[in-house]
């Protein structure tokens, strides 16, 4: 089999994105453009991949790491001039090779492959990839001849009236033998406006050594959109977020609006999952069969179990079990893990404990640092006191306790097995199982005092 | 009056669903797709409307009930086989039949009427309820004669070019005279690839019998839409919504973005109401004149009178007065009463309780099984104390009373009216009228303890 | 330079609207509509305006103020007659009067300009705003003749088929001679089926007189919108949505989804900010460099500083540092001063109180009428008892110091520097510097008696 390189164009300030990011680390989906790009192509069997980027970018080579080959093109001379730092990597090379661009994040690796599937199937020197524009002002028109093949590629500016009326456009994408491509853009010239050396140039040159120079066209020209300014960055954003959503649908989740539901590419859904609007389902998480998500939540990186409900709440970096009911307006905070058939009801935030099967925290209570058994009723208002300060503390509660509304349990404490917890009670030392542990001043009634304070309020 | 009757398709399984959920019970808009269906054909006259339904489909009966009649179709053979299964309870009817799809939930009774009334005009034995298509690949195409009526209909792939540039489809909806039906159903045969009898072959047989076939072209596409997939149902929820979000904008409502507001059919909402994004309306809701609703805000089976402010909160199965102000991040839990000029704020939670007028619970509360008179304050962290591991009791807090701060009221309590708790009490005990409940410890401060404290977690 | 007078026709009912409110004061994207028409026409240089009022339109004054002057249209006899209500005010002047619908709230300045310097360089006595229309059913056409200059405006009703198919609309915008102007209104006459004066008219008495009528047309169709019902007040809403995201989005401002955030027209947005979805930034707030705001977040009349986050909270008329963390579920209430790298958790309401740097209030906490230090630490659960049922007073927490959880701080009091309050303690009286204050009772275990209780219960 023809051996396949790829060269991604990645060093473009994007000075439209008016941004300190680095263009191509602009997020699609929770995750970096490039990243689209470069997981979309490794998924078409190649032997090499060389970035090119630009000074400065080392936050690239952080964020997608040894995923590939790096060149840095010191100064930004051009598409052509930026092909070109890959040489010394490639020239010696016998085979195919794709140029892409670190800008079109939602390009497909069925794409990738069809390309690189017409190129070796025509045998051109060159294949561009090509898709019809709605309006195709402002892109370089592809000029066919007779026989279909590339005659040449015309910039928008340089285009005669008759050509503008040519919708199929240029993508930025292309494949090339790989020899012919180093020789090509030896003789690109930067003798323009701009004083570049524009990487399209190769077509013409390519075609004027009588070779023959294909186009493939793509039939989804969406796929093929360019993030140049943030008004793009959305649109791609919207694109992406409707093929991930038609995706799940098709496999038996239930959307009910699309456009209003935020997924990343590495969620799991399984069947007969329900997704309220307003819901945002980031990471790494995955939601199992019949649980339904939102309104208006937002869940990241989390285990969720079977015909758990979280609605209008927030969970992060946590495990929730089956049967679970969540919300509204709970807080979830890292290091979670809630068991299965747990309730944990309105203005409650969980962080960095363990909830045990059926226990209940309904009610405006803080669980932190805290290991809750099964059964436990936590009362109303609870508060785990785990810090003093300057250190955290466990909370222990054992199976079957109840502990009263508004009490606080400061750590380190232990409330054993089955004991109570009066309501109001500041628990500091721990309490034997099946006790009743009390901390709580006693009730005076002041007959008619309240009388006397309004009339003192008043006077 | 010619009789009229319904045959309601409802058998399909519906494998494109990927769903445990029978298919025409998915809902749309909170309400199942063939409640909505039988809905709009009930508007229309009907003498008797039998569903077909498929093996297992109890849940279909038990959600729709008697509101019409069920047949089962114990062996999926086809939609011309479906319609046989209602032969039994209607061959000896004179009249028309109206043959219409579960999965098609937007079609609306005036659409209904329209093909009865173009059915009985024409006198055709048979008219298809048509629709012209933006995009027919796949459609069934609806071939006239120079007379305008229907040749035949053709199958997409069988279609000749010709054939296929014809954009008037069959959508599924037919009316027949009903005798003429049974008999042509006897002449179907299953001679095809599925090795089924397909309704739509009813039309030729009945047209190869010189008798006359109508179609009757329905004007908006989109009422067509049949449910197949999740992203079809996706589809339909947003016609549906867009439909019902109009209408309440035609009657007076303002709201701010229709794409991103979720009203279920039955609700009601006057005049000058306003409903901001993410808002959820839910059940059979009513909204009274000049309230506001939202931003992101679910009420479902309220009744929220005149002039009341809910923002980013939930309420439920409740009945709330006018000029009432709820939320932001406030929770009314079913059996609510909220008398007029009530204040509920942020994170309190409210359940089977009746708070009276111009009473305010602000901030960081519950209220629950509790009876409030009118003019009481309910302090930051009051919390009701309702529940003792096994029972609820009830609280009582009578007019005009101030409940301090971080209160617990230990059910079941009565607080007299007129009276204060002090800040910080566990009330165990009744309070009688005017008095002044305290129940809290002395304060004693250690001067210089910090210091010697925070030296001790040095060491 | 010519003069220009500016007349605005806001005295239409609008029952289409449905509304108790006056018709022009419907707000679009927060601000009346007649607001937007004369925020943009006052940016073009005019001597005078003069807005056309209806009867009982003194909320329109009210609101509005004194940015115009104000006519009052006493009966409603037609566009031509509101027109005529100007005259005492401007027919003895020369110039150029621009006649402008309060309705149309979408119109820009640039296009205001654009219809004034077409008019004057044509040297035409009139010029109609015109634009395509995608279906121009209802609108009044306009006829050209050879010289492109206006020959009538038909309207549809009285529109042959072949004028019916001209796309080109009158928009309901002129500009005349304003001497002109008025001598044509004389000739208007009432004699139709409304029995209405009719403004359009004009054109064909001006025509008719010899002189030229000009036709200035404006590419996006969309800004000509006129506001007759709710329907077309969401779509208003819509495009002015779009039009002020789009701006933000091409300075710098990452917008996850632009179709699900709403972002008023005063509202300043730094670069790098990122805004997610169901994000709402009204009033005059300015949200400084690399902020995150969203989702699901009200901000309005704030001030936010640089790189703080604010995620699934409410914040109003207040001013936040930098670096600040906020949410989720937290409520910011007018005049709260949150300092730089102040942490906000769940649950919290800030009101009228100022923080200083560093300080956490990290959970359930009401922290109101209060002065805090920096590098105060708030434990959760920690109330400011700021009312006492009739006054309210404050709290003040000094630097450095640690207040423990589920405390009431009883104001007027004075936590002092470093010190520490005990969790669950009731304070009434200043703690010094440096001390630990504790009001609480002891805790006290009953062995076996939670057994007891639970037989009790079971008895």
């Amino acid at each position: 089999m023809t051996e396949r390189f790829c060269i991604v164009l990645a060093a473009g300030q994007g000075t439209r994105m008016k941004s300190n990011v680095y263009k191509v680390l602009h997020p699609v989906a929770g995750r970096p453009m490039l990243q689209h790009v470069i997981n979309q192509i490794k998924s078409v069997n190649l032997n090499e991949i060389v970035t090119i980027v630009g000074v400065g970018a080392d936050k690239v080579m952080e964020q997608i790491g040894n995923e590939c080959q790096y060149v840095v093109q010191k100064e930004q001379l051009g598409t052509g001039h930026a092909v070109q730092q890959a040489e010394e990597l490639l020239k010696d090379k016998d085979g195919t090779t794709i140029v892409v661009c670190g800008d079109t994040p939602l390009i497909t690796s069925a794409t990738y492959q069809a390309l690189f599937e017409h190129h070796e199937q025509t045998g051109a020197k060159a294949t561009v990839l090509t898709a019809k524009a709605p309006d195709p002002a402002g892109y370089g028109r592809v000029i066919r001849n007779n026989n279909g093949e590339v005659e040449k590629i015309v910039e928008h500016k340089d285009a005669s009236e008759k050509e503008r009326c040519i919708n199929e456009i240029n993508t930025g994408t292309y494949c090339f033998d790989n020899q012919t491509l180093f020789q090509a853009l030896k003789k690109v010239s930067n003798d323009n406006a701009q004083g570049e050396y524009y990487l399209p140039d190769v077509i013409g040159i390519i075609r004027n050594n009588g070779e023959k120079v294909s186009a493939c066209l793509t039939p989804d020209y969406d796929e093929t959109l360019g993030v140049n300014d943030r008004v793009a960055l959305a649109q791609a954003e919207k694109i992406m977020r409707k093929r991930i959503n038609a995706n799940h649908m098709r496999n038996g989740v239930t959307i009910i609006d699309p456009d209003n539901t935020y997924i990343e590419p590495d969620v799991v859904i399984e069947q007969d999952v329900v997704i309220h609007p307003g819901s945002i389902i980031a990471g790494s998480s995955t939601i199992k069969a019949n649980s339904v998500v939102g309104p208006h939540t937002e869940v990241t990186n989390c285990l969720v179990g079977e015909e758990t409900v979280i609605r209008q709440s927030v969970a992060k970096d946590s495990k929730i079990g089956d049967r679970v009911q969540i919300g509204p307006f709970a807080h979830i905070r890292p290091e979670a893990l809630i068991g299965n058939e747990v309730k944990i009801g309105n203005f409650v935030e969980v962080k960095k404990s363990s909830i045990a099967e059926k226990s209940k925290v309904s009610h405006l209570s803080y669980i932190g640092d805290a290991k809750v058994g099964s059964n436990v009723n936590v009362g109303c208002g609870t508060i785990t006191v785990n810090y003093d300060g300057k250190n955290k503390f466990l909370t222990t509660i054992e199976d079957d306790a109840f502990i009263g509304c508004n009490s606080n349990l400061i750590a380190p404490v232990t409330i054993g097995k089955g004991s109570y917890v009066a309501a109001g009670s500041t628990i500091t030392k721990n309490v034997p199982e099946e006790s009743l542990s009390v901390a709580r001043a006693r009730q005076t009634n002041k007959e008619g005092y309240a009388t006397k304070l309004k009339n003192r309020q008043k006077g």
